[in-house]
């Protein structure tokens, strides 16, 4: 039941997403482009488009796609970024922050919900450059903004499907998020009537006290100590008659003495 | 400039970060522990602990580190995940959902503002399954929270980097936002160890089996409802020594039959 209702979200949420369209720029191993598709692939997108890559059609594109191999053999291949981005509407550079570029810069979170209210009236590009020398200046002023990853500035080097999974986890929370359907599976439990904690309460008082559990302590302060404990789970009625189970277990031990030794012979 | 102003914000929000350990159970193969480490580090992260791993140190995981050869260097080794998550308060098992499990979901963007305010009370894990396998459902409940990346329901296979760059991408971006941010009330509880934990649920079982309160149930099965029901709760070191007290004082009253009646007329 958690499947289909699973898919149906993703279908739903797909021809949203589809509309955009990864443009991979002068990838050097082909290995990178396989792991990148499989990285899109997991959140739902679709579209790849590969820009004069070295080496491709490739064994190693098509191991680490392992299982995304459909958009490896979709993907579009062009001699430059001009012809790839020709009918997109929008396109935006994934790049670290340069200097000269006075591209609009967004972050990750930013580029996901303009990205997808773009992809709502056509073709958007997301662009990737080559694993090494990242993106020239003059690709990225083929684009409208600039998206950089906010990374650690000691370290900031994602590799190519990292920076791919990054954006395409964005797009795709966005998404669901605005379908409304990114709350998470509501808990489905049902924390018990109140009136039923209550009698647990009380019948664990009264184990409590015929254990000599309180001793010197005062039970007030103790109850209301365990009672936040308990609350705080929000029990659900089946977990609290598991309770006055254990509880009514311990009475009975109680009431029969020796009992808990029958098989016992080690003690 | 604009280098040494995110230097001086990687180092601000960087205490916070490192508290948070990324744990790798039994990853099969030391490319992948490379690549994680080098997608933590991307994000300002720094701890791993390795359970197990199958091999390592290990060329591949150095080579594919391609930097982050510091946090390899740095990671503890552990052969249980018990022993890893001892000094942890709160951890986060990073899984697909699964049938019979039942600890409370997170997704990514949920658990990291949940994660990094844990974090500053003390350390905490966010443990990563095997690459195959994943986490079974038996480590999942070592853990107090599910965190489920919202992956394509027909291809959700993220490989083990991935999942560490997009979990790790998440806190980051929750750090950044919180860097200036009027913080609200913490809830000042710490959370037991969970090595605590551990030891009390071995204390209940031995009481519940000595009351005999299993009968016909599964151990195993009411075992595991019992350690959802009290992990929810996020129970504090005095909280667990309470419980504890309770198991012991439950002993004592079973060693010494009677005592419970000693000035008990009424019934």
């Amino acid at each position: 039941m958690d499947t289909s209702k699973q898919s149906a979200q993703g279908e739903q949420i797909a021809p949203e997403l589809a509309e955009i369209s990864l443009v991979l720029v002068e990838t050097s191993h082909p290995g990178n482009i396989g792991s990148s598709a499989r990285a899109a692939k997991t959140m739902g997108m679709r579209r790849l488009r590969l820009v004069a890559p070295k080496q491709f059609p490739h064994p190693d594109a098509t191991a680490l796609a392992s299982g995304a191999d459909d958009l490896l053999e979709q993907a579009s291949r062009h001699d430059s970024l001009d012809e790839a981005l020709a009918d997109c509407g929008v396109a935006y550079a994934c790049s670290a922050r340069r200097r000269g570029i006075r591209l609009a810069e967004l972050d990750p979170r930013q580029f996901a919900s303009h990205a997808l209210e773009q992809a709502r009236k056509g073709p958007v590009a997301v662009v990737f450059g080559n694993e090494r020398v990242g993106l020239s200046n003059e690709e990225i002023e083929r684009c409208q903004f600039l998206v950089r990853i906010p990374s650690n500035p000691q370290f900031g080097s994602l590799n190519l499907a990292a920076a791919v999974q990054v954006l395409t986890f964005e797009l795709r929370m966005a998404a669901l998020d605005q379908v409304g359907r990114l709350k998470t599976e509501p808990d489905p439990r049902l924390p018990a009537p109140l009136a039923e904690m209550e009698r647990m309460f009380e019948h664990l008082q009264q184990v409590l006290e015929r254990i000599r559990f309180f001793g010197s302590r005062s039970p007030v302060r103790m109850m209301a100590r365990l009672r936040r404990l308990l609350q705080r789970g929000l029990p659900d009625a089946h977990e609290v008659a598991i309770l006055r189970g254990i509880l009514s277990q311990i009475e009975y031990m109680l009431d029969h003495p020796g009992r808990d030794r029958k098989d016992d012979n080690a003690s």
